[in-house]
C-alpha cells in the first residue's frame, strides 16, 4: 500500500481553492502523483471550458495520461479535494491508479449544492425510476460490431 | 418525451464499427440529437488519444457541449452504440440530455472483456471492500475552500 503524503493533498487543496477564485469552475481540484512526484493538477474547469466532463480528477487524469503516453496510470496514486463523483470513480477505474485519497466527502458536496450524492442515488435505481431516461433499443447490427470485436486479431485489449 | 429515431442509433452503430476498424479504440459510437438532428458524433478514442475518459459518449458530450458553448445539453438526446458504462453515466447525469437510447447492454460489453459491469459492481460496495482503494483524509482547510464557496456572491450554480 502506498503511503498518504499530505503535502499533495494540500496542493489538491490549493487548486480547489484558485480555480474557484478564478471562475474555472466549482471549489474541486486533484493531482495525479508517480514515484513521489506530483505528475499532472487538474482543477474543474467545467464553466470555463463548457465542458460538463472537465472535473478536477478527469482534468488530471486526463493530462497525466498525456504525460505518460499511456491510458493506464500505473503505480500513481490520486490525490482530491473531494470524493469522487461516479463519472471521476469510473475514470479512475479505467485509468487504474494505485490508490485515491481525498479530503471532502460527497455529503460534504451535497451540502454544497453538488450532486454528486443524487447521481449515487441514481446509478443504484432500476432504469425505469431514474430522473433521465435510459432506453433499451436492441440491435443486431450493434451486437455484430461487438462479435466483429471478438474476433479482431490486431485489437488491443484494454 | 422524445419520440426514438432509428437513423440516430444506425449512425452510432456506424461511429463504433468505424472507430473499431481505424484503431480509435473499442467499439462504441455515440451521437448527441437536438431538434431532430445531430449536432455531435463520437467514438471511443481511448487508445488513439491515451486518454482513458474517451468514451464514445464523453467525446459527443464534449463536442456538443462545445457546438452549443454551454455545459448543459438541454433538449438533446443520446444515442449509443452500448449501454453508458459508470463514467459515461456520471457524464450525462452533469450534462442533462433528456433520454439517453443504447443498443448493446453492459452484460453484452462484458461478455467481450469490458469491465462496465465491473465497476457498476465496485460502486456498490463500500470503499474498504474495493480493489481500488479509497481512503478518506478529512482536512479542515478541504472544508473551508466549501464554505467559501458558498458564501462566494459571484458563484455560477449549475
Amino acid at each position: 500500500m502506498p503511503e498518504y503524503n499530505p503535502k499533495f493533498m494540500q496542493r489538491a487543496i490549493e487548486l480547489s481553492r484558485s480555480g474557484m477564485n478564478d471562475g474555472d469552475g466549482g471549489p474541486f481540484g486533484a493531482v495525479v502523483v508517480r514515484a513521489g512526484e506530483i505528475i499532472a493538477e487538474g482543477n474543474n474547469r467545467v464553466l470555463v471550458d463548457n465542458d460538463p466532463t472537465a472535473h478536477a480528477e478527469v482534468t488530471a487524469i486526463r493530462r497525466a495520461c498525456q504525460k505518460l503516453a499511456d491510458f493506464q496510470l500505473e503505480n500513481c496514486d490520486v490525490y482530491t479535494s473531494c470524493e469522487p463523483c461516479p463519472m471521476c470513480l469510473g475514470a479512475i477505474y479505467w485509468a487504474r491508479p494505485r490508490a485515491v485519497y481525498f479530503a471532502n466527502t460527497k455529503r460534504d458536496a451535497a451540502e454544497i449544492d453538488f450532486d454528486d450524492s443524487f447521481i449515487y442515488d441514481e446509478i443504484a435505481q432500476p432504469m425505469d425510476k431514474r430522473q433521465i431516461k435510459f432506453l433499451h433499443q436492441p440491435s443486431d447490427e450493434a451486437r455484430l460490431v461487438f462479435e466483429d470485436w471478438q474476433s479482431k486479431l490486431d485489437r488491443t485489449e484494454y
